[in-house]
């Protein structure tokens, strides 16, 4: 395997302040301090009604490879303070490099569909590992639960037309492309163009020609003619280098060459001009010619919204190739994902203390507790209402929830959405396949449909504090603001 | 060296058309096909007058390193067509593993002030390397360029206060952070928060504490306590964890104690509220309290456009704290770069055939020929156009500008932006280190100041063809729409 894209992440991909606070933990004599952390967003992205869940995996990988190296420890030891004298002490340094993770973390599993404030992580123990795993945690899980939540729009829009990804040249960096096209899939994208994706990620790889293959024959026929000489079982004619409706044409006459050797004209591609019209009087030629089963293929800078626009249009597509809008999430290109202290003690022999940051603006206070999701069901098995309780506090089934109203969910089913993956450190959680991760946010959305998640006008559906969690924050409020 | 960072990406960080192309190349004899292509962007990003060329160092390390190793190559042996046999042959597969990269590459360096239309590379050689190669180059100097320019216009929105950029827990990916500190950093940024950045790249990394520090202890003046006996040279403090002002007091206390025991209090972080009105009254808290050298840092959603609106409010702060909008280019997450091929020939023995791509748009009609770039200075070594030619036509002074003037540069200095990087595959360039790199854009961009570069208006800078690319290209054009 190759190491740039199999290694996890080093422990010293992490923001300089974490490494500063944990030498004044460490300095301070705080280094046995336990701490709850969660890691939230705030709002759903692209001013939707719903978010999924993604980059767990590769979360896990980097926890499970977390130590800093001798180059790591030998750069640190070069980092100066003001007085120009190293910032960090010796005794620090070892202590860094004798570090073993040994946190509790417990997370909603990929491909879930999750809401505001609902804690996607949740980190147990030593204050200062859960401090130094901060950025790169944001990092891996705001990104990927970005661009699964993107895909799933732009899915939900192609209204079962398969849709690929194509994001690889205008993504953010090597990475960027990698984990965008790993949410994609998970959000339900069929399969994506990076072939070292599909390699490491087991994800399905599509691609035939670019334009610079026509412009390579003398002209448009003989490069399809090329094409398929070499490739029968993979033709996908990109009819648009010179004109559209002439290369559907020149596509149908090489078409039937292919037909006749046994082989299928797989698909047209159109990437350029009125794709609905395009697409319309190309559908027609083909079917005239009995290429019915000919894919219509489009990609030009799609967007969700052009894929809804050109559908209304009545669009005769059927595969959508996606590629800039979708891997930087083009109309909102960063998740708002925080990590919030909710709870400390000095040691793991004593009680926790209640912890919570205070802001002018009510919904940036964040909540206190050692928090779970639970997710309630009516008879139909359709979700109704979403809950974050404390763990520490007895079970309830009353949900104080953020449109201000209350819900009684007694006698109701219900699934506890956190699920323990490491414990001790130690890693208590069989990891799915792809496949299985990109089924569950299928499936998770779908239990959604009767609430009209799929469309763009907002849907209600209850979320909020269990009625408890709820009591207790206001009486942690009340005590901070008058101190 | 940890792997992760420091292994150049591999060959099939690619596009699946790239191969399915370069396989039907290579069935159809074409292997010893060389072209040209040009890598070039449409459109300066953020509706500004200018852009900073960055992601050549890491082009260079890609191509270096390129080659298929043994997993890719059974990988792609494992790829499926329609018809469920392998997609390519055992014969082209060898052929990908025995592939040594050939080519020459041109290149504007990083650093540089770039405008549309202008090759930053420039790809001469063996087609299928080519066109295999395109995907990860366009990648890499698609996010970079992007950065660095924006990079470059928040610094100059700045007006000389220092700016750093903290944007790992938003980036998009592990590597959308680092070569976004990278390209940052380029563009005119001080230093990072991110320390493998600062590790790998030799970029000044500063942090210091977060909220979550003054929330382990029972109040502010203990946390700032405890943090200046840890680390007293190296003193921000966050003061608005509970109440701005008060916190603002409570690091003037604690400066204080700092001072009396030979330390500095550097500086203050606001991170929340009327960043305009808190500076205001915490520069003045502070110089009452004979503070004047203490910075005020300022970070909560910064965007160039909100340091503007605080630099013309009045703000006092110094010190600038950019995350989520400068390193995933928020405005516009995506450089419009692309890859097209100029010319071709069916050996190195042979003349070239002159390639363009057609669109109905003429502004996406790409340009044929072997292209440079040509700046031309006045006496004052002030830049006063920028010329595309073509290698292979006489040189000219005359300039076909795309503001549909004429220029004549005759008598007037000049400097060709291209530099050879690679020459048969080998890498004929002396890497600069990054420190001359970031003093290129800013001396670069400077040379530009007399025009106006740095306001928000469209500044005139006569940028276009050499004269004689321009027939070249008319009657190529007219050739092709004929035929």
């Amino acid at each position: 395997m190759n190491n740039f894209t199999n290694t996890a992440p080093p422990a010293l991909l992490t923001d300089l302040y974490q490494l500063t606070m944990a030498y004044g933990y460490w300095k301070n004599k705080m280094h046995r301090h336990e701490a709850v952390f969660h890691l939230f967003f705030r709002r759903n992205p692209f001013k939707g009604n719903y978010t999924i869940a993604a980059g767990l995996e590769t979360a896990i990988r980097f926890l499970q490879n977390f130590q800093f190296s001798t180059d790591d420890i030998q750069y640190l030891g070069s980092l100066k303070g003001a007085d120009n004298r190293p910032l960090f002490e010796e005794g620090f340094l070892n202590y860094l490099q004798r570090m073993q993770f040994s946190c509790d973390i417990d997370a909603i599993e990929e491909g879930m569909v999750v809401f505001p404030h609902q804690p996607l992580l949740r980190i147990q123990g030593n204050l200062i590992q859960a401090q130094l795993i901060e950025s790169i945690l944001l990092n891996i899980i705001n990104f990927q639960t970005l661009v699964a939540t993107k895909s799933a729009r732009i899915v939900q829009a192609a209204q079962g037309d398969t849709v690929l990804e194509f994001g690889l040249r205008r993504a953010q960096g090597m990475d960027g492309s990698l984990s965008a096209s790993r949410a994609a899939y998970i959000g339900g994208c069929h399969a994506t163009s990076n072939v070292l994706a599909g390699r490491l990620f087991d994800i399905p790889v599509k691609g035939t020609h670019a334009h610079s293959w026509v412009m390579c024959f003398a002209d448009e026929i003989q490069a399809f003619t090329a094409y398929q000489n070499a490739m029968p079982s993979n033709c996908i004619f990109l009819v648009d280098t010179y004109d559209t409706i002439e290369g559907v044409k020149n596509a149908i006459r090489v078409g039937q060459q292919l037909h006749a050797k046994g082989h299928e004209l797989l698909g047209i591609r159109l990437d350029s001009g009125n794709l609905s019209e395009l697409s319309q009087s190309a559908r027609q030629l083909l079917d005239e010619a009995g290429f019915q089963k000919t894919a219509i293929v489009a990609s030009d800078g799609l967007s969700e919204t052009k894929v809804k626009a050109l559908k209304a249009d009545g669009a005769k597509i059927s595969v959508w190739g996606i590629g800039t809008r979708l891997v930087t999430a083009y109309e909102q290109p960063a998740l708002d994902g925080v990590y919030k202290m909710a709870a400390l003690r000095t040691s793991s022999q004593d009680a926790w203390q209640l912890k919570m940051k205070l802001s002018n603006t009510p919904i940036k206070t964040s909540n206190p507790g050692i928090l779970g999701v639970r997710r309630f069901y009516n008879a139909d098995y359709q979700p109704i209402g979403d809950m974050i309780y404390d763990a520490l506090l007895p079970a309830t089934c009353r949900l104080q929830a953020f449109d201000d109203n209350q819900y009684d969910f007694s006698e109701c089913a219900y699934e506890d959405l956190l699920v323990p993956i490491f414990k001790n450190g130690e890693l208590v959680y069989e990891l799915p396949d792809i496949h299985r991760i990109r089924n569950r946010s299928l499936q998770s959305l779908k239990t959604f449909d009767p609430l009209g998640f799929h469309q763009s006008q907002p849907a209600h559906y209850p979320t909020g504090l269990a009625i408890n969690l709820h009591q207790q924050k206001t009486e942690l409020l009340n005590k901070l603001s008058t101190t």
